[in-house]
């Protein structure tokens, strides 16, 4: 299938929905997406199982503060350089295109370079939700060198990294993001082959932002329907359900761009007398969602937000005091669930003392969980203490 | 000439004492380089007037906390790997090395990677003492970009920078030395043409260390020859005179490592009686030299130090309570003195809110001179205030 300048905005919103809060800018990477693919043409999207074993696939994507991004727009020149840069080290050509993670601006950044190199994007990406740092890329949890590795910033800074492991390229790469980029810029990495990839990659995450972001466009504002239809789509996906978490508005943002990134906490508050407060963590994207002392949910199960009157995705980064929100939790893909994937993305690496506990089965230990539409969380009959 | 196994602990130890505290541990050096040039053979030391116009110099040393360095002894062959990626990154072979400060580690880096590569390596430097950042380097402060540049740690951990800036490059250097080596890496950099070198340069500092590493060697525990000595050898080089300017045991040595540097505050007392403290500001070499609240000098003049018994220098991360110490200062050659190098190596380019002004004036305002030997401290007709 082709992807063309009037799927660009689906793509973004959906991406930004399994994006978990992060991935960048829904209306950032719309704007620029469109432009370029209206300047420069479709781009073909290939089913991952259709990539030829030998071909060279190499990732892309924008680096560093979400924050930030969205103050220095690019359509991409920053991550052709890299690309180009990575192309150049390792005498080897990209044949095709990947996103790294899904994300509003993320899901599109291979789609614009593809528009304007000509390349086609797979349908697939390294984590099938967005994650702060690289390690915890399908790509490197399943065994692929993330380095060598380009990042461009401002000003003619670049950088090729040759590191040892993908932990220690993460955090030279928020470095070269802060000294280099102002707190974001662009990488090309994980060079590697069709059947590698193959191996090692969310399958169907482009085409599912796809289906997301014209579910979220076609019931703007209208919740009901959209939980409906969004059930039904993540049941031909490889995610679980999703279930409602909470229901409430911002009551205090407590964020900071610290080496980087987006770190904070947000609360949220119940509507009406009820005094039960949901926290969430943020490093770039939401990793845990609290009532009160109960935990109903960490990464890697992915933590969504919504607004309650637009019934779109809403960014970690542009949250505020008074939004009405809508917190879902799904379960995330089995590919991010292995006891080899929970080394890396589980809560205690993002510097959480939890352990990993699946959402379904944390919702029962909290006498909660949802009904058979998946819309209304009811007392659980298997509660445990 | 041609450097041989003999020279090597003379250079370590002349080095030493123009790196102002830092450049790296001259038993450290002396012994590797011993054992280099034994096994590879001698080096020849070209004249930089010598050099060809076309020629390719790159120049190559140890960059960290030489408290790191001192325990991750290399012969080197970090070095060769970065000269070798950045040769191979760049298509140009280096015809000559260079090292980019004196030290009794780092004067020696260039030529144990000669010796074991068969090239010959210029008699200079690029500070003509050692300063702890690479813009600093008089290639940089000249013009010439520091980047491409190469840099490799432990465990295959290894960059290839382009920045834009050489002090960009400086922070994003440190990073890497914390990250990719433990504190201590090798670097290639300043890939430069033979014409360009020559301008840009301090010219003789290999030789010059040579001979004042002899003098020291031959007057070892003898101060007064070891003073006269190098009076006569200073005023055939393009330094100034050297004044004493404390002598006093070692009473306090506050000091750690930190983003990669040595850092800290170290306090000597006067000798019996005496009330006179001073304390000199520390940044992997001396930066300045107090009298109480008096400033006898700072950077870019070149600040001193030898153990009082051995009269041999004195590198910083080996200074002890109770060691028994003179310090130093001579005039910094004219190229480090320009307004154009005091942007980049006056006090305040170390965080110190102090004006640069040269050691000679600085003496005479605090109401001390140096005697028409260069030997003693007394009063100054020319007092001001």
């Amino acid at each position: 299938m082709k992807i063309t300048c009037n799927d660009v905005a689906d793509i973004a919103l959906g991406g930004a929905f399994l994006a978990c809060g992060g991935g960048g800018d829904v209306l950032v990477g719309r704007m620029v997406a469109e432009r370029v693919l209206r300047e420069h043409g479709n781009v073909d999207l290939i089913p991952l199982q259709e990539i030829t074993d030998d071909a060279t696939v190499i990732a892309v994507g924008g680096v560093g503060a979400p924050s930030i991004m969205n103050e220095k727009v690019s359509n991409g020149t920053e991550a052709i350089t890299a690309l180009r840069i990575l192309e150049e080290y390792t005498g080897r050509k990209a044949d095709a295109l990947i996103a790294f993670e899904a994300g509003g601006f993320n899901s599109l950044v291979p789609v614009m370079i593809a528009s304007q190199l000509g390349l086609p994007v797979l349908d697939a990406d390294g984590m099938g939700r967005a994650f702060p740092e690289m390690q915890m890329e399908t790509f490197s949890i399943y065994g692929v060198s993330a380095t060598p590795l380009t990042l461009v910033g401002n000003a003619g800074h670049s950088i090729i990294m040759n590191m040892a492991d993908a932990s220690t390229a993460e955090k030279l790469i928020r470095q070269f993001t802060v000294l280099g980029g102002g707190g974001a810029c662009f990488s090309a990495e994980h060079v590697m082959d069709g059947s590698t990839v193959k191996r090692v990659s969310v399958p169907h995450t482009i085409s599912l932002s796809l289906r997301l972001g014209r579910c979220l466009r076609e019931n703007h504002g209208n919740m009901k329907e959209f939980r409906q239809e969004l059930d039904a789509i993540l049941q031909t996906a490889r995610y679980g359900r999703p279930n409602v978490l909470f229901e409430g508005k911002v009551v205090d943002v407590d964020r900071q761009v610290t080496g980087g990134y987006d770190v904070g906490i947000v609360t949220l508050q119940e509507f009406g007398a009820g005094e039960n407060n949901m926290t969430m963590d943020i490093q770039n994207e939401f990793l845990t969602a609290r009532l009160g002392t109960h935990v109903l949910a960490t990464v890697p199960d992915l933590i969504c937000m919504l607004d309650n009157d637009t019934v779109q995705p809403i960014t970690q980064e542009t949250l505020r005091y008074g939004q009405r929100v809508t917190v879902m939790g799904i379960s995330a893909p089995e590919i991010l669930r292995t006891e080899q994937a929970l080394k890396v993305v589980g809560p205690k690496c993002f510097g959480i003392d939890m352990e990993y506990i699946p959402i379904e089965q944390r919702l029962g230990t909290v006498g909660l969980e949802f009904d058979s539409t998946g819309t209304e969380l009811i007392p659980s009959p298997y509660r445990s203490t």
